[in-house]
């Protein structure tokens, strides 16, 4: 077997290499001591050789399964899946499947190419981010006869199976939050909201809360940009360069958020005695920054956990395909305060 | 195509659903303009059908290559290896390459079950972090022929083609200058040293400058422990209960730092002027937390980018091995100043 002809080793392959029929291979494999001795050897022999490995081919011989899953995450930087992919990651070995993960760097058509690459590898499974993206690729999936689950996110709009939480409603318990503690001057640094419906759901939330304090959701000032710890340090010096009066700025999650808090300390704006800044997601950057940030807790370990007992039972076909809305809370911390009293 | 029968699709299989010859197959994906309407309609319905993309396709064809590279990292967690991994795709998927990650959760075992999982899928080549495995694993990628690359690891010893740095001298470097500012008494938080070189070439480097400056290198207080910044703050409270009279505490990588200085914080030390704490990576965590993080700058986008490079001429045969030592320096931050004078 040469690198130009590899492709995933069949047990047709080993039986060639061994000079010895399927059935020999198969018992060689499952029942060892009804082999003799020497064709066992050769068989195993030619086993190693194709990297047929033993279990691997058994159990995908049994099950006609590779027990491979793959995960599409939007980026590998700055941690904001790490946690949950680890979970997932792990309660996969557990079960016995590897986990291959490819990232998509927010692009909805290197996502489509990572969901045939993936696929045309073996994958049994995928476990995608978020509901948003074209009809067509929803379609080819379902020719393809391979289970999706969705992730980080949960409506209950979408039949799709997912594991996830509500978006929307949690960034709206944060911004009630936010409004009780007595800012009316509001703005909003969000991540680009097409095709991410995690974001658009998050804007949504916090229109949701002004709405019902009866403040103007329309005239939320909003700048939107990618993901980046700059970025958000960029975003709010022009927020407060275009709007000075604001008391608290919104970030759509942790990373803008530590952005915005610390181009906050280098403008000399006093958090949150001058101004309040809040996040989304609750990762580690959210608790070493200082002043640590407030922000909505994702029940990361839990949601990838859930989704690998979830993703493999719709692969073993033991779930016909379910959703679970898991629970999010605020988490009170240093840089959401009372607006300052106007002297 | 069911489910159950899935696997990478082939010329073979295309053909077969279109009811034309593979000849005809090919001249559609190459030369469309040669291929009456009907046809090539009816075998692109098929090549999209069984998820057979024509530009896949057509190149898996011509260079019989998959044009998947699979990568293997310690831990998703953290963001030790995001940045660098990033930079790896980008390049890789500029080079028409798809990237396939995995994590070994610092595991030689898992490690090798994904290098078996990634080959059997498919892969033309391997990114592998560090050079410390079994022989029996390199051995076996030779015998599939598949190149693998080490990164994040740069050593003269080894013949292994690598893009990497010094671990061993890079914090060699940072030793010199904590020793430089003063510090006498030094103690080590340090990741797990077995089957990871880039821990143990770490401490090594530290004992080089203790040597070197004629301190005792064998009397260095060390805790080891893996990479969590929970740990980090676990081992700094048991190695200052043990060691009170140290000044200065160089850490395995950044998020041992970043748990050790939130904790010196927490136990009342004050960071550096009672107590100085240094890390490695320069990760964005040493620049969040405050005070910031003294560190060594290791070059993870170029790392990742020039890895991406040299795997692809590996695969493509245009390149025969080569090795990179890439340059790392030390950041010099807060966390890092000259020991308290007793009083």
């Amino acid at each position: 077997m040469t690198s130009s002809e590899r492709s995933i080793p069949t047990l047709d392959d080993v039986a060639k290499a061994a000079g010895v029929s399927t059935a020999t291979v198969s018992r060689c494999l499952n029942s060892p001591d009804r082999v003799v001795e020497r064709t066992r050897t050769r068989v195993m022999a030619a086993v190693e050789e194709l990297g047929y490995t033993p279990n691997f081919g058994a159990r995908v011989m049994a099950a006609k399964r590779t027990f491979t899953i793959g995960a599409i995450i939007p980026t590998m930087e700055n941690a904001i899946f790490a946690r949950g992919l680890q979970a997932f990651q792990e309660e996969l070995h557990a079960r016995g499947y590897t986990l291959l993960v490819s990232s998509s760097a927010y692009q909805p058509k290197v996502e489509e190419e990572q969901i045939r690459a993936l696929i045309a590898r073996g994958a049994d499974g995928l476990l995608l981010i978020g509901y948003d993206r074209d009809a067509s690729v929803y379609e080819y999936l379902e020719r393809q006869q391979v289970p999706a689950l969705i992730a980080w996110a949960f409506s209950e709009t979408h039949k799709r199976p997912a594991i996830g939480f509500d978006n929307r409603a949690s960034m709206r318990m944060l911004a009630e939050n936010v409004i009780a503690h007595g800012h009316r001057k509001i703005g909003v640094i969000s991540a680009l909201t097409k095709g991410n419906d995690r974001a658009a759901q998050r804007l949504l939330g916090i229109k949701d809360a002004l709405t019902q304090a009866q403040l103007d959701a329309d005239a939320l000032p909003i700048i939107e940009t990618p993901y980046e710890i700059e970025n958000g340090g960029t975003a709010l010096a022009q927020l407060m360069n275009e709007n000075p009066d604001l008391t608290a700025v919104m970030c759509g999650n942790d990373v803008l958020g530590v952005g915005a808090l610390l181009r906050a300390k280098q403008m000399g704006i006093n958090v949150p005695s001058a101004l309040s800044i809040t996040g989304f997601d609750d990762i580690e950057l959210a608790r070493i920054v200082s002043p640590q940030l407030t922000t909505v807790h994702v029940p990361h370990r839990q949601m990838g956990q859930q989704a690998a007992i979830e993703l493999t039972a719709l692969v073993e076909k033991t779930s016909a395909g379910k959703s679970v809305e898991l629970a999010s809370h605020v988490v009170l911390r240093e840089s959401l305060g009372a607006p300052a009293i106007p002297i």
